[in-house]
Formats: structure tokens, C-alpha cells, sequence
């Protein structure tokens, strides 16, 4: 009879939600942060829960052989004095309608002038000034998963070219032109947007520098949702000040809350938007768990692992 | 041999757009405005260019058969003084994508809390406020024609249910209910977005009135890229001053520039777009007067053929 344990700030949500669901044979014990952890949660065989909470007790879990994450990140367990003797998933599938809202509001923001606008009504100014269109637009995907797919899929709504960077894969009818490996000035060469959704592995640090960004038009606009740890802060900062490149909304930064200090207060045309463009919601989350629990019962493979080597 | 006269401020590009197709037996002349007029446009079968100038010379236009307005509106034509011995077609179906563009920019500006995080990043706060999103809210369409096609379908890509309001028809399948005549509140009723896309007909006057607004539920936000004359502006201003509804977003007004002491510039939760929504751009009217006259010439029936009657 498995025994889960929920580690995770939303444990009450997560387990009304697990025990609303009909899974046979599991008992559940939880707790929304390490320090209240019930005795018999050493016991566990699967935890479900946030990956910062879950690397301070995976010493202890003797029984551990599956852990679910309720982020798509899972950094903090991959650190290579932490033990890897389970099987790691993370969550995955359900962050592409969130980004997609995310990515499609700030670039219809920017080619409608929204703020613009708005600066001119306040000055009770009528401002006629034309808005720009997507349609025809480029779009350019650093990574192409789940997410990337869903973005793929609505720029093609609104009449974009989509050029996609991807380690080795190709499987995405929507993406017109794939590049790889050292290809990246080929890949930034006139786009008009630069979104990244890079996982953060070695491979994807410090991917966007200054080499990337002069190579895109100086009229493109990079937006990040993906992870912090892709960016080379300093260098669009610099980009940003000297007008190579038009604009960027950043959702996450190497340190988060941004610190008061950084210069990303003071970048010109640059939006800040505190970590909120796909958040981990129970509701969105449980039912990967869910699936995932049938065939951890079933001694099926389980979907969305983690590769330790690959780092996502 | 035809005589076409492009009476419009864009007379240049639409003459070098007509010149560049393969117009067979078209002889045109062109003016910016009814005081250039060249002696021999009033000889003229046909006549590409805005309802605003075309009026103050159709008296004069002897010969003319067909109009084709570049405008989706043609009010100044269907004024009761003028004539009418002769087709008028406007522009249509070439605004889905621009109005598009425009009403989910504002939507997911909403949802995303845009311009709220641009103003917690001016005064330097990390504001991690939860967004909300598209997907499972419920979008209202007063009118469903080329236009309101376009939006319905854009809807579904967001996980929108759809609530449409007509005349009579019940056309479009991105459509999941349909509403016509004294149903208006019921139409309205849980309503997360109300979308106002009626031509300016005397059945649409103000058909936004307080009745509408206050059938409506307090989140919900009212977008008007349509006509200015469908909304009962001090309604709509004592609505919002009440907190009777969250929002809106209005391209269009009963008069334009809007005056400097009009209630609207002191409106909380209102967002004034100055009739940018959908410009009419001659790249996208050309096609529309090309694809007419080769049914001229064949003697065909044209295509948008507007009704002196029904005013649209």
C-alpha cells in the first residue's frame, strides 16, 4: 500500500484535490513545509511537492522510489551531492495555455502601443498614432517543448513565421525554419520577437549574450518566461541602454526577488513581471500526478521524467 | 472603357496599387479631397474612396454606377438627401485580424494585469499578483459578421465560451449560444467580456444602454471597436463611476477627437484607443476593389454590397 507524501505550500489544496479522486490503494500524509513533517513520512514511497521543500528531507525518505514535482523546474534536486536512486518527474503539458497568454498579451501590448496609449490618455491627449500588427511577424522559439509547441501554434493564428532553436528536435509542424547548435546568429537574424523557454541546464546558461542579442534587428523584442539563469543580465542591460534592441519583458532574473540594486530598475524599455507568467496552479497540477500515480500502480513508465545527465 | 475616380487621402497609393494589378480597360483619375477634382471625374462609372469626401460629390458624378467605399462604415452616404441610383459596396472581411489583434490585446492585458505591473515596477516593487486568465471565461459578441467570425474563432484558441448577439442569423459555428431581439439581458448576464461590433444603423443606437450595462456582472469589461453611436455614453461613464463594471476599452466615440471636457477623460477603469482599432490600409482595400471590379466588368453581382435599408 504506497504511502505519498505532499510537501508543498499548497498540501491542504493538493490533498483535497487527491482525495476527491479515486486512487486506490494510496495513503497520504502531508505537510506544507520540511520542519512539520509527520514522523511517518519517512516512510514514503512517492512524494509530490515543490523541489526547494523536497531536497532539504530527501536524505531522510529511506523508501523513496518517485518523486513528482509540482514545478516544471527542479534545480534545487539536481545538485550533484543529492542522491538520485528514484525516479524524478516534473510538470509538464500544462503550462502552454498560461504562456501563451503570457507571450501573445505583452506582444500585442507592444505592437498595439497599449502603454502608449495609455501615457497619452493621461496626458488627456487623443493619440491616433497607428498600431503595428503581428501578421507577418517573426518569431523566434529558443526550445521547443511543450510550451514552445502551444506558442508555435497561436503565432500561426495570428500570421507569424516561427523560427525554432532547438538542442536536436525537429518535430514541430508549426516551427517553419529549425536551427541548432552553433546556428544562433542564423536563428536571431530578423526576427521581431525572441522568446526563451530554455529549461535550466548547463547547456542553456548565459545562452542569451551579447552575441546573441546583436545579431537580432534592432527593432526585436526578447521576452523571457523561461529561466532566469539563460540571460546574461549585464549584456541586455547594455543592449537595452545603447537601443540595439527595442525592448524585453523579463519574468525571471538569476535572483529573485529582483534586488533593489539591479539595474534592470533602471533599464530603458524594459518590463519586469515578478515571476507570475505560468504559475503552478493544484488544479493544473493534481491531475498530472494523477495520471502519473496509474502507472507507478500499473509498473508502467511514468511520464515527464527527469534525465539527471540532460538536467530536464 | 470604364472611368474610375479614387477620391481619398491616399489616392497616391491606392493609384500605384491599382496601376501595379492587371486592370483591363480601366482609365483612372484621383484626388486627396472634392476640391482637386479633375474636370473629367465627373464622368466617372465608378468611384474608390472615403464615404466623408465621396458625398460632398455625388450630385456631380453624372455617369457613376458603383461606389466602393474603403471605410466598413459608410453613414455619410445614407444620409435620406442623397441619391442612391447606384450599387454601394464597403470594405469587409479585410478587419478580422487587425480587430483581433486589437480586442485580445486589450483582453489579455486585462487577465495578465499589464498596465497594474507597469505601475508597480515605476515605483520599483516586485509585484508578484496572481494573473487570471482567458481560458473558461465567457466572451459576448454584439454582432457576428466578418468581424465577429474572426473574434468567435480567436476565442476558442483561448478556451473561451462564446455568446453571440444578432439580428437573425446563427451562422458561425465558433458560436455556442445564440441571442436576437429583447434577449439582451439574458445575452448579457455572466458575461466575463462584452465586445460591441455593430454597424451604425438606426437599430443599433445605443443599443448599449444602461439596461445592457446594468444586466452585465460587476467583473465583467466592455470593449467598443465598432461604432460610437451604439453606446449611451453618460450610461456607460455613471456605470463605471459606480463600479458597476470593471472596465472598458472604447476605440470609438458619438464625437471624434473626443472633446477635451468630455466625462470620459475623468472616467476610472477606462481606456480611450482613439480610433486606431482598424485602419483601413490600401494594401488591404485594393484587393477588395480589384476582386469587385473584375465582377464589374463580367457583369456579375458585387461583392458587400451595402443596403440603403437595412444601412449596412
Amino acid at each position: 500500500m504506497p504511502l505519498l507524501l505532499i510537501l508543498s505550500k499548497h498540501a491542504d489544496a493538493y490533498r483535497a484535490l487527491l482525495e476527491r479522486a479515486p486512487l486506490s490503494q494510496l495513503t497520504i500524509v502531508s505537510a506544507p513545509n520540511a520542519s512539520d513533517l509527520p514522523s511517518s513520512a519517512t516512510d514514503a514511497d512517492i512524494v509530490l511537492g515543490e523541489p526547494s521543500l523536497i531536497r532539504d528531507v530527501l536524505a531522510r525518505l529511506r523508501a523513496i522510489k518517485w518523486v513528482q514535482s509540482t514545478w516544471a523546474g527542479v534545480e534545487p534536486l539536481l545538485d550533484a551531492t543529492l542522491r538520485r536512486d528514484y525516479v524524478l518527474t516534473n510538470a509538464r503539458g500544462v503550462f502552454g495555455g498560461l504562456m501563451t497568454e503570457y507571450v501573445f498579451g505583452y506582444l500585442l501590448a507592444h505592437e498595439r502601443r497599449i502603454l502608449e496609449k495609455h501615457a497619452s490618455q493621461q496626458e488627456g491627449r487623443w493619440d491616433p498614432t497607428p498600431p503595428g500588427t503581428l501578421r507577418g511577424k517573426q518569431i523566434g522559439l529558443l526550445g521547443v517543448g511543450s510550451i514552445g509547441t502551444a506558442l508555435a501554434r497561436m503565432a500561426k493564428q495570428f500570421g507569424m513565421r516561427v523560427k525554432g532553436y532547438t538542442r536536436a528536435s525537429e518535430s514541430c509542424a508549426d516551427v517553419d525554419a529549425y536551427f541548432h547548435g552553433d546556428a544562433r546568429a542564423a536563428f536571431a537574424a530578423d526576427l521581431d520577437y525572441l522568446i526563451c523557454i530554455m529549461p535550466n541546464t548547463s547547456a542553456t546558461r548565459r545562452l542569451v549574450d551579447a552575441a546573441l542579442l546583436n545579431a537580432l534587428p534592432p527593432h526585436a523584442v526578447f521576452v523571457n518566461p523561461g529561466r532566469g539563469t539563460s540571460v546574461d543580465e549585464p549584456a541586455l542591460a547594455d543592449a537595452l541602454q545603447r537601443g540595439r534592441l527595442a525592448g524585453a519583458v523579463l519574468d525571471v532574473f538569476q535572483q529573485e526577488p529582483l534586488p533593489p540594486d539591479h539595474v534592470f530598475w533602471r533599464t530603458p524599455n524594459l518590463l519586469i513581471t515578478s515571476h507570475t507568467a505560468a504559475l503552478s496552479l493544484p488544479e493544473d497540477i493534481a491531475p498530472v500526478f494523477i495520471q502519473n500515480y496509474q502507472r507507478f500502480l500499473a509498473g508502467a513508465q511514468l511520464k515527464y521524467q527527469v534525465d539527471f545527465e540532460l538536467e530536464y
